[in-house]
């Protein structure tokens, strides 16, 4: 129907005649003349219609915004002065030859130029109107990009495409599962995967040797801004692979991936980072690398001190005292430093010192803080050293348990970061590696596992597992990049004794992990091949790719806050003998069923 | 952790050290040697360990099959007389050098060689042990290809990958929906999808131009054989492109695959025919056209003839009096008619007339045959050129309502093709095209779509609507390979006063239309290009190019006729505070709540 997109006519093609499909972005009429911008996938174009074809013209005079049009005309050069450098089909216009409605619009609930007017229910309300904005599109259009680009890196690297259920049994990763019930099984119900991870170990036990998959997994958790109940994740996982090669390979996925979408080149190979290097010195174990501040440990000076708002976490096994050096920090008003004060108490600080440091050569007198007088000088003066201030910058303290000063300083660390244009570079991917395999759920008193119960420890530190789980770590890693996890994995536990002592750690009795893993625990027995891989949040990599400040703008068809779909009304209510079938009925809220 | 695969060692790595990873998949101890047959993705390697080495012939000694090994060595050809030609690697071994034991396994529930002897609950119960099996392992693999080839040729022909929700409105292909109970919207459901039908045109009306997705569908249906309750969709929309432009670039991308997948070259191009011809000459819709046999009308032949159980449906509108002559069929013993006769009745077919010829030459009386008596010479004669008989040929008879000759002698053609060794060619594909859009649904007295209520009728029949819908054909189209339906689709109805039409004529409400396709009735007002499509089935394809008998062959982890999962045990209950944060509850029997 149609000899070219309306985006792709240029200089080049003066004098032909094309054939043209799309939407009338915009109508003008100028001097007797009428101009119609039309827009398809690749673009605009203008195309012009004169009253020497009464009959075209007066079909043109009748096209309204967003009707379909089809169009036959003739490019040629724009008259001069009347370029438009702004756009790739500026330098060129079609003079309109034919033109026929392939379809009408009513007037749109909003304008694309003016969405920014239309409240975001409307736009999910009218998505297919929403996505015509060549935004939209091209985000939908990269994430396109991204999946081809990443499946071609690791077909041409020999892993298989391989489809996993997604009726299924309820997984063990923690969140709330979505739940289906089953029909021919009465009182019994599917769960839809929060992720593929028994099944892609399995397909390990397969020999299949290299898997991946572009997956749809599901948490019914509350959401969040950057949470959908359903949600997209590239899936790895390999056998008779090193820990280094996995890594290796998927940073090589990543910058290709980087290189095709962005033409941007990453760091070969990526910087790595154990997680207590990275709590140590960036107080998160997913460091935004381009801010060029880093936290300094002051526990050693502070255990003497009388501030006890210091020495008592200094003397704290669990306590932490750290100083963050800000560069030109002394330029902060007081009423900044207030917000920061705020800011860190969201992460339970509560209360944010400092210091500002006017002029070193005037010694203590040239410093500038409420906390100096707790402090004796020559603490001062081994802080000054340690943190390398210099005149106008200004220091930032946190003294707490270390989860809390972490947290804190971790987080104002990016926010300073951010508000003082501190950050250097673009992208700034790393490794973080050595996690820990076990964090302490102190409320129910028990470990609980910072990955997921199938990661492997370090194989020189299975002793610790039963001398100090605390500090046993992992081969888990994570992708990081600009203080966003792209993705995470592990090696896995292969072999079944391991794999029970840990359950038995993580308190799962016999029975519970029979019931939940039992297949895993069965199929550990019969030649578990070593294996590890990762998985990565597709939806999270589009949005850094894009540049785009929500979930929802990644993804066709997103669903709201509440878990909606303002598109089709779903969720929605069904009919009384549907649930008969499936052996269930709605459960009233207690004053309805009472009444 | 290795240098090769098992599979890809040969003569060119003679005298090479490599290092492989695998399964034991047998030992055997010879001559005081052990021979281990090492087994991997890509195939199989034999490795000899020798008691010059004692430490490492000790641990050989010791591993059994489906043991994890890897292994060091030094390759070699091997001694004349025990060269393998079978075997990819069968002209070469490995003199073991190094061995390490990755893993024990306990006896496996089945040998792979043997899995014959083991119930398909066995191996679906330890599917990651059959998936260990060449077999399933390639399966698995061909449906990686196809899947990798079809999405490189989408994507190179301009066709973005584009997600669709999988939690949605029930859709309304007829089937049952899978629900999934809504916990922020309580008493309120999703459906899983049964394809993106109504999704991937709203994206048409977003502009995107060429879609495609390979997207699991769910249908909760009593299955059978080749059903699961969740499939496979190869998923396709353009907008502004012809009937003729879909069917060619479709028939490209299968071509493409046959060529990667098999090295097979399909005709260039398909050849196309009618609905009507289709089941005019086969007697079904999806024609298997390697069977050389065609049905002949006979039905102005038999109008006038006493004999009723011909001239009743000859003369009625509904039925239909067809032939189909089987060459060389005049040697079917008359156990074997009354077995195809058996055969039809499956169909619903009353008998199965039929006229043997022996010799022409003699007339009449060279024909052998029940039904001669009570047919006029003049049309016995007729019958004969009709249908080009010669001596030893078989003419059967169908004469019934057009629908059970149709599907009697349809099914009946493929059955004598297939027993007599008729068939011609290993591949041959085609079109069908030229639907009708409705058919009657006698029980209701209603029409029902024949594709579904969004397929386009005809452009010019669009007065047939009012005057004679059975008449009226639609712009659908079916991909048609060996009998078996590869895919299907239509151009889809761009405008609302069509679409409404529509709905009018399947008698669904205004009220019904507005509740379950309201926001596609409001999305045809705001400007939908025309636009169409096809869906293929994944599964069928694969199971097709493999050469499977079953779709669970085709699936890593499929379901059992009862839609359960025996490798995970899935479904299975829940825990009561699940159903209660959902505002569910299980409706129990009749006979055990009153209890």
């Amino acid at each position: 129907m149609r000899s070219h997109y309306c985006g792709q006519i240029n200089s080049s093609h003066i004098d032909q005649e094309v054939e043209i499909c799309g939407w009338v972005h915009r109508r003008r009429d100028h001097g007797g003349v009428i101009f119609i911008d039309l827009r398809d996938r690749e673009g605009l174009v203008q195309v012009v219609y004169d009253p020497d074809l009464p009959e075209i013209f007066s079909i043109a005079e009748q096209v309204r915004n967003e009707f379909v049009l089809r169009v036959k005309g003739r490019v040629r050069a724009r008259p001069e002065g009347t370029v438009n450098k702004d756009l790739p089909t500026g330098e060129i216009e079609i003079l309109g030859l034919e033109l026929e409605v392939l379809n009408r619009s009513d007037t749109p609930p909003f304008q694309l130029d003016e969405h920014e007017k239309a409240s975001e229910e409307i736009r999910l309300r009218y998505r297919y109107i929403d996505l015509r904005r060549p935004e939209m599109l091209e985000k939908i259009r990269v994430r396109a990009q991204v999946t081809k680009s990443l499946r071609r890196f690791l077909e041409d690297q020999g892993f298989m495409d391989i489809e996993t259920p997604m009726l299924t049994k309820a997984t063990p990763e923690g969140a709330r599962d979505y739940l289906v019930p089953s029909r021919t099984h009465p009182g019994e119900f599917f769960a839809l995967p929060q992720s593929p991870q028994l099944f892609k170990q399995l397909l390990m036990m397969s020999g299949m040797d290299r898997y991946y998959q572009i997956v749809r997994c599901f948490r019914d958790e509350d959401l969040r801004a950057d949470r959908q109940p359903e949600f997209t994740q590239l899936d790895i996982e390999t056998s008779f692979m090193s820990e280094d090669e996995i890594l290796q390979l998927n940073e090589e996925m990543i910058r290709q991936l980087y290189k095709e979408v962005l033409d941007v080149d990453l760091p070969n190979p990526f910087p790595r980072m154990t997680y207590d290097e990275a709590i140590s010195r960036f107080g998160s174990d997913r460091p935004d690398l381009r801010v060029p501040l880093e936290l300094v440990d002051l526990g050693d000076l502070m255990q003497s001190v009388e501030f006890k708002v210091f020495s008592g976490p200094a003397k704290d096994a669990k306590g932490r005292v750290a100083a963050m050096m800000v560069p030109g920090g002394s330029s902060l008003s007081r009423k900044q430093i207030d917000e920061y004060t705020k800011y860190v108490a969201i992460y339970g600080a509560k209360g944010l010192a400092y210091i500002k440091v006017n002029e070193l050569a005037k010694g203590i007198e040239g410093l500038q803080s409420p906390i100096l007088k707790f402090l004796p000088d020559e603490v001062v003066n081994a802080i000054l050293e340690r943190t390398a201030a210099k005149d106008g910058d200004l220091i930032f303290f946190g003294a707490d348990k270390a989860h809390v000063v972490n947290e804190a300083l971790g987080a104002l660390r990016v926010k300073v970061g951010q508000d003082m244009e501190l950050m250097q570079g673009d992208w700034r991917p790393l490794w973080v590696v050595d996690f820990p395999m076990f964090e302490r759920d102190e409320q129910n008193d028990r470990w609980t596992p910072l990955h997921h119960p199938f990661t492997s420890p370090k194989l020189d530190q299975l002793e610790l597992l039963e001398s100090d789980p605390g500090a046993c770590k992992s081969r888990a890693y994570d992708m990081v990049m600009n203080g966003v996890e792209l993705g995470g994995g592990s090696i896995r536990i292969h072999q079944q004794d391991v794999q029970q002592k840990i359950f038995q750690l993580l308190e799962i009795s016999d029975e519970e992990a029979e019931e939940k893993f039992g297949f895993l625990l069965s199929a550990l027995k019969f030649g578990c091949p070593p294996h590890g891989g990762l998985a990565f949040g597709l939806d999270r990599l589009v949005m850094l790719l894009t540049g785009s400040s929500s979930i929802r703008e990644v993804m066709a068809f997103p669903k709201t806050q509440t878990a909606a779909c303002m598109l089709t009304s779903a969720p929605s209510e069904v009919a009384p003998d549907q649930l008969r079938e499936l052996s269930i009925r709605v459960r009233k809220p207690a004053a309805e069923e009472g009444a």
